[in-house]
């Protein structure tokens, strides 16, 4: 354990907090709320944005860019979009600053009012669709498969690093489609892009399904998602793909001519990932010693550090060091050597082990002299000796080998912390346990509602593969179908 | 020339303004000022990001992310920046709307109102030197060396898409130094970066100096710069990169222990540049037949059509140029084969002309029994016939060729459009002439304004390499050493 840092089992919630900042990911600024993604955090969702962006663009997606601010009036055109979101919006008001004559100090210019508010984007399927309406004349000018990186503001009124931010960062695809059929199977596939990219990137595994109305995006007609485990557990949303039907379309005029000759609403979907990823990482894989990273996703794959007591036999190991570097490299695994003499080697351990790099090399006169190095795994925490001859090769392997263990590993625990409850008592004990909690529920929002009130769970997914299953209601005892899953949240 | 499209001769300005709507790069939005960029002009936004990005890595720079937000209180701290920046920002005010009950519409919750106003960022070092007091603490801290890829919103009144918008994305730099020296030093390396960029992949030569101190960032003690000459005359600032000082230090308390253990304040630079360039690279290289791109940057860079009368025609013509667009792709040549049987061939070559796609590559039964293929090249708007044996490695040297031939096409027309002015009544003519006008200064604010009251004309840049010349300063007579270069500008 390292020192000055609270365990998972002392303190779940300062555990994460403390890490996020340790390991230099992210911080609080100044400006309530807003997060700074520091270098190692960023090159963190750089590498999973790449992976993402490249995934989108397979799938015959574009990116475009569509301004951060949306006029007020828009907003209220969708009526449950506006009722979700308006209520932790940040607006813009005026334009202009100038020096207060009298105090002298800075204020914001009153004759600089705009004439009508702007919102700065909480989502932007307002804005996207009000310029889709210039786009779309004929069926030939569908479908439209764009994404947009960008930022947005919620403000959230009780905010964490990476989980829930007044501004964050995220992709969100907007796409507009000729049928219903087409863009059902838009959300679709898409949610699987994400649960691919969750599962074998990630490397933590997620139960994909739909939400019930009420847990549904505002404005949404269906709402698909990927639910992962995290260790305390609570779940937490990993993604979302929404079924939009026509909503947006008739709420901003957009018709098209179909192959017949007829006007027709066009179909959408939209769909969103976001920083809070980094979130779930961390809390999926991490420990005691400080973060965990799946060498899919981690920005330096391997450290290699000399050991050595008098700064005359550097060169040698250097050397060697730098031999094995080079061997690495060419097989594309990203490697950092640190040789910095200002640092102890113990001091350099525990900093990396800090930050979660996969695999550490260590490598002193000795080694060289046996013709071996000392290859130490994150996961594990176990190290082994290996000779130098054919380490590329094995580290690879060993890249891999942690990539699907952690996979199982979380897998192992979310099947660990997965219950099925048949009575009332059950399930208030099984939900105050934590985890995900298999249930039968009447179908109604106001049973759902009345569960979170009293449990502080809700239904967080309703899993596309599931087996039939007559019962009663958890609550109400009336008739139900089948069993949804149900667990505090992130 | 293209139908219904304006002539650069015609009318420049609005030639600009419908080739960025019609070879689809960007539109205006339904939000004042702020544009819409639309798939084509983001993947070429992407590419010279992602050149970019590679290059800032290369020389030691990290990314991380920052508040889009900024406390007005922040502004006040660093006097000639909020006067600079104060005139065109916008302000949040609220965070939250509400429905009115009278008129039953949304609303600003008046009960809503933020405690300090915040402030869009139109630029960051305020809020990035309000997190560096935190970081730095030792020399062992520095230097720090962080880019930020964003978007930044300025309250122009009068804009034009890529050219002077809202909000538009850019990338700023924002290094801290422990000496003076070393924060000159890499101002300058990153102006340089710039103009690599800018000469060896936009092929747009530019002159590399430093502004006047009227001309300079708001907060720098010396502003870089890299200037660009368009087709029409006028001068384009491509990109800056300041020696802040310690001004910013100061205003935000950020000292350091030197190695001698004496408290300092910690050096600075910034530098950017943003999604004008988009502009820039438009008004240097395209035409009457809509856009030219350099290879380079192109997101197609070669363009495939199939000549065919009828569709059984087609599979044999395809098989031919699937073939060469997978020699040319193993190249790392990004290539479209476009097979849409609803457009013509003719429709088609005129709508990659007008995008600019480099090289257009058209084939045909006749062309694939005489084993040759037509090859026409945007620039020179040119055509050929190639033998298709070694049509790949052809098509790489053309690419080259192409990219080469708009540097020396955009240098000789700098060239041509330089010119010394020695007396004053020469100043205004070549002033009105537009170009690149050489003349002698006194050294003066109020001297440079003047100018600039008379003819619009502002000193661009002080070039780093010059002959020094005794001369008299073109409007007061006064002594100079040197000329310095004077343009109208956008």
């Amino acid at each position: 354990m390292a020192k000055d840092f609270t365990t998972r089992e002392d303190n779940y919630s300062q555990w994460y907090n403390e890490l996020v900042k340790k390991a230099d990911l992210a911080e609080q600024s100044s400006v309530r709320g807003c997060m700074v993604i520091k270098p190692y955090g960023y090159a963190l969702w750089e590498k999973m944005k790449s992976i993402m962006d490249a995934k989108f663009k397979e799938t015959g997606h574009s990116n475009a860019y569509f301004p951060l601010f949306i006029p007020k009036s828009f907003f209220s055109r969708e009526a449950e979009h506006v009722s979700g979101f308006a209520k932790e919006c940040a607006v813009v008001t005026h334009y202009r600053l100038k020096v207060d004559e009298g105090s002298n100090s800075i204020v914001v210019d009153p004759e600089a009012r705009l004439e009508e508010e702007l919102i700065v984007r909480p989502t932007s399927e307002t804005i996207i669709w009000d310029s889709y309406r210039n786009w779309i004349h004929s069926y030939r000018d569908l479908p439209i498969l764009i994404n947009q990186w960008a930022n947005v503001v919620r403000w959230e009124m009780r905010t964490r690093l990476f989980l829930r931010t007044a501004e964050f960062l995220w992709q969100e695809g907007h796409t507009a489609h000729a049928t219903r059929e087409e863009a059902v199977e838009e959300a679709q596939k898409m949610i699987n892009v994400y649960a691919d990219f969750v599962e074998n990137y990630m490397a933590i595994p997620v139960i994909k399904g739909v939400k019930t109305p009420n847990e549904r995006f505002a404005g949404a007609i269906d709402t698909y998602c990927i639910e992962a485990l995290m260790q305390d557990g609570k779940a937490l949303q990993a993604g979302t793909s929404h079924f939009l039907g026509q909503n947006f379309a008739k709420s901003f005029d957009v018709q098209f001519l179909d192959k017949d000759n007829n006007l027709q609403y066009v179909w959408a979907t939209s769909w969103g990932v976001s920083t809070r990823l980094i979130g779930a990482l961390i809390m999926s894989h991490s420990d005691d010693n400080g973060l965990v990273l799946p060498p899919k996703l981690a920005p330096i794959q391997v450290v290699i550090v000399p050991i050595y007591n008098k700064l005359e036999q550097l060169p040698a190991v250097s050397e060697v060091a730098l031999k094995i570097k080079k061997e690495l490299e060419a097989k594309g695994i990203s490697v950092k050597y640190d040789d910095d003499d200002n640092n102890r080697p113990g001091w350099k351990f525990h900093e990396y082990e800090f930050k979660g790099v996969p695999v550490r090399l260590a490598i002193g006169p000795r080694d060289i002299q046996n013709n071996t190095i000392e290859v130490a795994r994150r996961d594990t925490l176990t190290k082994e000796s290996m000779p130098i001859d054919g380490i590329a090769d094995n580290v690879a392997k060993l890249l891999d080998d942690i990539q699907s263990n952690l996979f199982k590993l979380a897998l192992e625990r979310r099947e660990q912390m997965t219950h099925e409850a048949n009575t009332w008592d059950e399930f208030c004990e099984l939900i105050e346990k934590g985890g995900f909690v298999l249930a039968h529920w009447d179908g109604t929002t106001e049973t759902e509602i009345a569960i979170k009130e009293k449990t502080k769970a809700t239904i967080r997914v309703l899993p596309f593969e599931y087996t039939p299953e007559e019962g009663k209601c958890i609550l109400t005892g009336k008739p139900s179908h089948r069993r949804v899953i149900f667990a505090r949240a992130y």
